[in-house]
């Protein structure tokens, strides 16, 4: 069957949540003590692809949470230009479903070396990544056979809601770890979705080029899930914040209206709401078919979890009514292997 | 005439490149040695659209020059989530055109406020930006009429260039002032090739959607590029980094080859040169036709000024081979006005 693997490690996605959540809890409150103790302000975050993504949902939680500035690192600045980063009082953050990315190893290897607090977020705690790393966060997702990953995502997402409740620790630390012992079930209800999500990528199937538009929390999501819809559909698919879409990309948008072109929209309860259905109503005038997810029941900053499926799904039924197998894309590997 | 104004303003970039290295070095050097005093070790970049990318250049520069870890700002997390984020100690730059987007003027309002060292990079010298921020840069650029942003864009790298010699001082900071110098020399290079450009867009009018691919310091380049051909030839294109992009997204360029899809890739005599050369190969054999533009003759650091020339031409010919006015562009405002 077509893209059996996704769907099922799609539907796994409450378990891996649940069962990070009941087995890391500990260590993320043990770790983010540390965080507290050491006065830690900056945080930077290694990942690429998907885990990229996760990573900058991490940006904006560790932010609006902890009021932390968090950077994205270009790998290519240790890797290619072997320059070392001054990174002594910061947490440095690998993400690596493997662990075997070998640009991300070499960046957590020269951050632990420059003075920084390292951490490996990854599935596998004997990779390399979790040997050059001091802390280990294992995911406990368990192997991830598609080539679109889908509970990685989840799980790392998971990974770092647990590190920002120990990190703020206290009231709110036990705060945010209530709301995220409520994702599971979120989860299922999102997973709900299946069928309707189904029969909305049929009438659409002629989608071959999209934007993907969230803002906020939302906004990440917007760029997995156009990688999402790239990996495992074909479609050239790009996510873009709201905020810079009003601004240049919207005239394109009306300039691309067809029958292939659809613009996704990510909404979320959050502050970011009327600036993308601003950019929804914009986008209708000028004759853009668009489809609408969101916004779920969940508080915004938790919006990631359910909005992350739905992209999931909407990418995974779109290749299937395009009789593609999401399995099996053209010209994909499993590890990322860049240097 | 359609895009006279984008023309004119591309044209005048190795005179406003020329102009700012000579009024501002010595405010720049002078700035660079207060950061080297207050020993900052990060910085964070605020800034939207070009001004974004412009970012991301100093991103590398900064890493690469001077060991400096920056990230880019996410506006949102200030003026949406009303988090204050905990900055003292940091750099914190806000670029912008105009000096009004409301988003940046607040993050750098915030910033001083929690004890950062604050900097405007901005035309405008008497603009909210310049009054928000200590310090300011003035870019000199004049009035930028199109609105597809050009000298814009060479003016804020040169402003971050002029940043980090300063920045690095010593012979270091000599060395790269000395190449800054003889960049407006290069850019009138660049331009050269307005012709090559307007025969090679001419024979490829059928661009409608493409992906601009480059690694290192052509990878911002390679987001700018797709922006401008967005704004000013109303093209869908995205900008991608050569090494994400072996995974994933080959597949999805696989699938969309077809007669209006292109891939350009932004070549610079760089370490990352193979890997660029590695993503052309792979997509030629799977049969997408390719624009190769670059290495350009300079020394790879300073690559992202000539590249950025050969992008804006490609956008302003490809629009006028399609009949379409890059100085009118639909949907277009100038000032970016999100909050």
């Amino acid at each position: 069957m077509r893209g059996a693997w996704m769907r099922r490690e799609i539907f796994e996605q409450p378990e891996t949540v649940a069962r990070l959540i009941d087995r890391e809890t500990t260590r993320a409150f043990r770790l983010g003590a540390e965080l507290r103790r050491r006065q830690v302000r900056f945080a930077l975050l290694a990942a690429r692809g998907t885990s990229d993504h996760a990573a900058t949902v991490g940006k904006y939680l560790f932010g609006c949470r902890l009021g932390v500035a968090a950077g994205l690192a270009a790998p290519s600045i240790v890797t290619l230009y072997k320059s070392r980063l001054k990174l002594q009082g910061a947490l440095v953050i690998g993400i690596s479903q493997s662990g075997r990315s070998p640009d991300i190893v070499e960046v957590l290897r020269q951050a632990r070396r420059s003075g920084a607090l390292t951490l490996a977020l990854t599935n596998d705690a004997s990779s390399p990544l979790a040997a050059a790393a001091r802390h280990t966060l294992p995911l406990h997702a368990g192997p991830e056979r598609s080539v679109a990953a889908t509970k990685t995502f989840t799980a790392q997402l998971a990974g770092l809601y647990l590190l920002a409740a120990g990190w703020q620790g206290g009231r709110g630390g036990e705060e945010l770890l209530a709301k995220l012992r409520e994702v599971p079930e979120e989860l299922v209800d999102a997973l709900g979705l299946d069928e309707d999500i189904a029969a909305r990528m049929g009438h659409n199937l002629a989608l071959e080029r999209c934007v993907v538009i969230g803002r906020g929390f939302a906004y990440p999501v917007a760029l997995e899930t156009a990688l999402k819809l790239k990996e495992a559909a074909g479609a050239f698919a790009e996510g873009a914040s709201a905020a810079d879409f009003l601004h240049g990309p919207i005239g394109m948008a009306k300039r691309q209206a067809g029958k292939s072109f659809r613009a996704i929209l990510l909404l979320s309860r959050g502050p970011g709401l009327p600036t993308t259905r601003r950019v929804a109503r914009r986008l209708r005038d000028a004759g853009v078919p668009l489809l609408e997810f969101g916004p779920p029941p969940v508080p915004d900053e938790l919006s990631p979890f359910p909005l992350a499926v739905w992209g999931q799904l909407a990418a995974y039924h779109l290749a299937l009514a395009k009789k593609r197998d999401p399995d099996q894309p053209e010209g994909l590997r499993k590890v990322t292997k860049t240097k």
